[in-house]
């Protein structure tokens, strides 16, 4: 978690708090950079919002097809900002504060773009959490994930969801409770993180990934988020049924078509992303 | 996904869709072989409509303890027939397809036997999730699996629902998103399959896991499985009530009490399935 | 299972069933050890009730913070006591022993103090349940696990409620429908327990943890238990919305202002539990 004081002469508050990066070429990739590198990229209220302005206007651009979330600095995200939360005594201010927080973190999940996590450093607390929530995360090899809210006497619950969700019952438990940091391979091996790579081939990892995403139809992403999640929650019966439509309806897009002809004909297919 | 022209002269349609071998001694295993080499065994309507009637009548067969699904060929299952899809532009058809498919992965869920796929090839889309569907799975080490709708602008949205209950949340979207393949040693390692082998002792590997089954009370295998997937998806406390009271009718059982005498006089039971 | 004859002239029946011990330290840690080494600890009407007791004792005092679950003798736990169901063919007694079983289990979950299994030999049955169902466990290298009822026609039903929210699904289902053991490396991988060490280690292994988590504020310990496992059963936005208020509430706690201000100020928090 971030301690550093935000109101110190060196602030750097004259940058933008996240840093938008559109990809030259026409791929659709999206960087989010968090760029308060001094504060280790704490989930200040004003760095929620400038996330969740930035989310907000790529889940409506369907141009973007991927959302890359980066971070400047020896750290990825150190969550919330501990300074901020103890200038404020109010219940009011810390429900706002937790609900904006998982908000943002669903809007990751509920978006159309599929979202990656690039972990250069350490991800503790609602750092942790973010990456666990994104769909999918690459991390160099000395990066490393705690839930270290626990420390300070503030249990991760949010986190807890995330992260639960992502980890086995015991592994995400142990995480939680001790505080204790895990590695990026043992990250990698639980489920928390997709892949792992040198810092100085994290960006062709990265790269490998998101190529593989945007040569896909849009449609066929988009559906495929979609109901990945909500099945998830169903019974095997109900998910099958649900599954079954959202197939039937996804065959009738014309991406398929073409996709189909390509592969027999043995040739790129073109997609237009109906 | 299989491309192959099924109707061109060199097609094996004199051949069985599914071979069915039954054990030549009493210990209950059937196999079936999926017969369509030549077209990857592609899970065209037909190969659907055969498995099912053989899944059904085994369903219905109290002497058959164990059924192994294994394939002819260099593929293990290719998925849907990509042309008799192409051939087809009318809703109700895809909507007909993916039912009777889910019905047919639903029917290896609630049938009473254990269904173990035997993987010696490629699996991707409906075959990976014919092999998520399977109580259990065994590989060669030379296997690989893929969930590749994706790659003809088809997320694959039934196998998905397979395949998230077998992997972790991240390692399952990959798969799905990417359409990548992963091999018979990573596929152990997330969950999808049992065991591997190398090809020549698969049938070994599989033995001694159809051994391990046969040998045990058909009572107890089959009251298992049923509770298995029922207390899945209820929350902790309903889970224990259930499991329960199902673990007390099974107490009731003839077979408990041979179990138990057995064991403490040191001899092997003798079953007789009540 | 065992299957010693509990009214042999050897029985130690003069012992205590479960031996308490209190840290000397002020630390609250408190271990419980399964004392009938020649049963192999079997989980016996009597020693059920010895368990449920000390648990609820412990439960209702909030000086004590971790609960370690230990053994004596060559075995963790073997499960019910054979000899003493065999004894019983009326319904009624196998339901309410089940139940009673059960019972420990959910007190485990439920209670605020952190649980963990300290496994030093085979843990088979409701033995392994009784792992599975701690909160965190530790094994010496040559631990071994299984669910072996199925070897005696008996499934292990209320174990798999367990098991099945620890492993993935179908290395779950191996376990319980072979009945065969997977050795404590398998069990860490898979994620039945959290940490292997040879025996001569297992105590630092298991202090290391329990120091963890007693170095933390109990509120923020017991809220996040509690949180914990309420939120795995809710979908995705409930469970974040639930979080967001047990987050808000903790964060109203004196050891959280005392926590973020001693992190501030580089030094120990005094945690008042308030």
């Amino acid at each position: 978690m971030n301690t550093t004081n935000t109101d110190a002469p060196t602030t750097d508050t004259s940058e933008p708090l996240v840093i938008r990066e559109d990809s030259k070429d026409a791929s659709g990739v999206v960087t989010l950079t968090l760029n308060r590198p001094k504060q280790f990229n704490a989930l200040s209220v004003d760095m929620l919002s400038a996330m969740q302005a930035e989310l907000d206007s790529i889940a409506q651009d369907s141009s973007i097809r991927v959302v890359v979330i980066a971070a400047n600095g020896k750290a990825f995200c150190a969550g919330h900002n501990l300074k901020e939360m103890r200038a404020h005594s109010d219940e009011a201010f810390h429900s706002a504060l937790f609900k904006q927080c998982s908000q943002m973190m669903l809007t990751i999940n509920q978006m159309p773009q599929v979202v990656i996590a690039k972990v250069q450093g350490i991800a503790t607390a609602a750092g942790c959490q973010l990456v666990a929530a994104c769909d999918l995360a690459v991390a160099s090899n000395d990066a490393k994930f705690a839930t270290s809210g626990i420390n300070v006497g503030l249990f991760c619950s949010t986190p807890a969801v995330a992260v639960s969700r992502n980890l086995s019952r015991k592994q995400a438990f142990e995480m939680l409770i001790t505080g204790e940091f895990i590695d990026a391979n043992t990250a990698l091996q639980q489920g928390l993180i997709n892949r792992v790579a040198p810092a100085d081939q994290l960006d062709g990892t990265l790269q490998s990934l998101t190529d593989a995403i945007t040569a896909k139809s849009s449609v066929a992403v988009k559906t495929g988020k979609d109901m990945f999640y909500k099945q998830l929650d169903m019974d095997l019966a109900d998910a099958y049924e649900y599954a079954g439509k959202v197939m039937t309806c996804n065959m009738m897009a014309d991406d398929v078509t073409e996709g189909i002809d390509a592969f027999i004909e043995k040739r790129h297919a073109v997609w237009t992303g109906r």
